[in-house]
């Protein structure tokens, strides 16, 4: 007959396996698909795009929120040549490595502006962004980002957002992406895009919470105090409602 | 007897002199301080103080929204010396000129960010802060920057309020001043401050509305597409609130 020991310690070790079975079941349901689980010693790995005339907050929202997350990301900027790039109307910031040197990234994202005006006929542009697209899992755009990803073809036949006073300009980037007028963001699986500026900040917490979770993602709205939109449907500014009253 | 020509000419004359009175009562009734129209000839002279340590959108959310106003603001980015400085996990950011050389500024913005925790004890900044800041008519702080302000000793006696997780380290850097722990942001006069990170951005666009009046800030707002807090007393993330559910 066993100890009272014995069975104590063969409960605890049936509790254990139960657990064990419970929290995978748990995490298969609640988490579509298996993330790998970044770490300081396996941290995200984020390139953005930086170039002449790039928005302000269509980067730095976004990276606000990752780099909240501490050395559980790690952000490089990437541009045509290493070096100093102006948005219109604020200070230079630094692109520390050429497009064709980005590395093995996780995600991508790039942003919107007025520079994507000329960057659309840059086919050197295009075909880099191209080339480090299809090399990365995760895609993402912002405002008329969007544009630059039309022009790579990589959107083609999938839906797509962006910036909602540019969207004519944008859809003639890539008149066979499937452009949805009113979304704050929308997420096609591998490529994601938001609609503009202040909607790649909501994108961002969105791809964080697909990354980190849920409990992550609302820690990092608290931390930076950020009123996050969490629904890519609602969308205040869609071309579908009424121009807002002035 | 005057003319059909004298008669209407007086008419015009006339109707002009009533429509520059009623302008002139109009604008006396709905703007409470007369202020310089800003234009691109007289921009609105904004300095940006830049550290080692920043928050991104502690800097970016308001330079998004003043930038949007094109040339009828001039921003310029301030520092302890010219040059290259990076923010908490984010590419590095040029410090365009030297805080002793900032000229005469309308609005100077300090921001916050973990660089703050030593900058209060940097005596030659917290100087350079209180003659800056002595010499613009309007000076606002975002986020921890309130810490920075705070040692310079001019909001003493004085409304203010900033970071919420950060409430406690900031009010210990300026215990003579009213610190506020439910506002989205705080407007004393010369001294407007911000909560944390986030709330910068709703300032600036009420700072805007002071500056050009509602409709500007409100197209500043849309072609953004940012849900602008325009309520100050709206703090959701309150210290006399309860904790977020996680």
């Amino acid at each position: 007959m066993p100890s009272l020991f014995q069975r104590l310690l063969s409960s605890v070790v049936l509790s254990l396996i139960a657990m064990t079975i419970f929290a995978a079941e748990s995490t298969d349901g609640s988490e579509p698909a298996r993330l790998p689980v970044y770490s300081a010693e396996n941290p995200l790995k984020i390139g953005m795009l930086l170039f002449d005339g790039f928005e302000m907050l269509d980067v730095f929202g976004p990276l606000e929120m990752f780099g909240m997350l501490g050395d559980r990301v790690s952000i490089v900027t990437l541009g045509m040549e290493p070096g100093l790039v102006r948005p219109r109307n604020g200070p230079a910031v630094q692109i520390e490595r050429d497009l064709g040197d980005a590395g093995q990234l996780d995600l991508f994202i790039i942003p919107g502006g007025v520079g994507t005006r000329s960057l659309v006929n840059n086919a050197a542009m295009i075909s880099a962004l191209k080339t480090v697209s299809e090399a990365t899992p995760k895609v993402a755009s912002v405002c008329t980002g969007g544009a630059l990803l039309a022009r790579t073809g990589l959107l083609d036949g999938l839906e797509a957002t962006t910036n909602k006073l540019a969207f004519d300009w944008v859809v003639s980037q890539g008149p066979q992406v499937l452009w949805i007028e009113e979304a704050r963001w929308v997420d096609a699986g591998k490529f994601a895009s938001s609609s503009g500026v202040s909607a790649g900040t909501d994108l961002a917490l969105a791809l964080i919470e697909q990354y980190f979770g849920r409990v992550t993602a609302e820690d990092v709205a608290h931390r930076t105090e950020y009123v996050w939109n969490d629904d890519p449907h609602n969308d205040p500014f869609a071309r579908t409602l009424e121009p807002l009253e002035k």
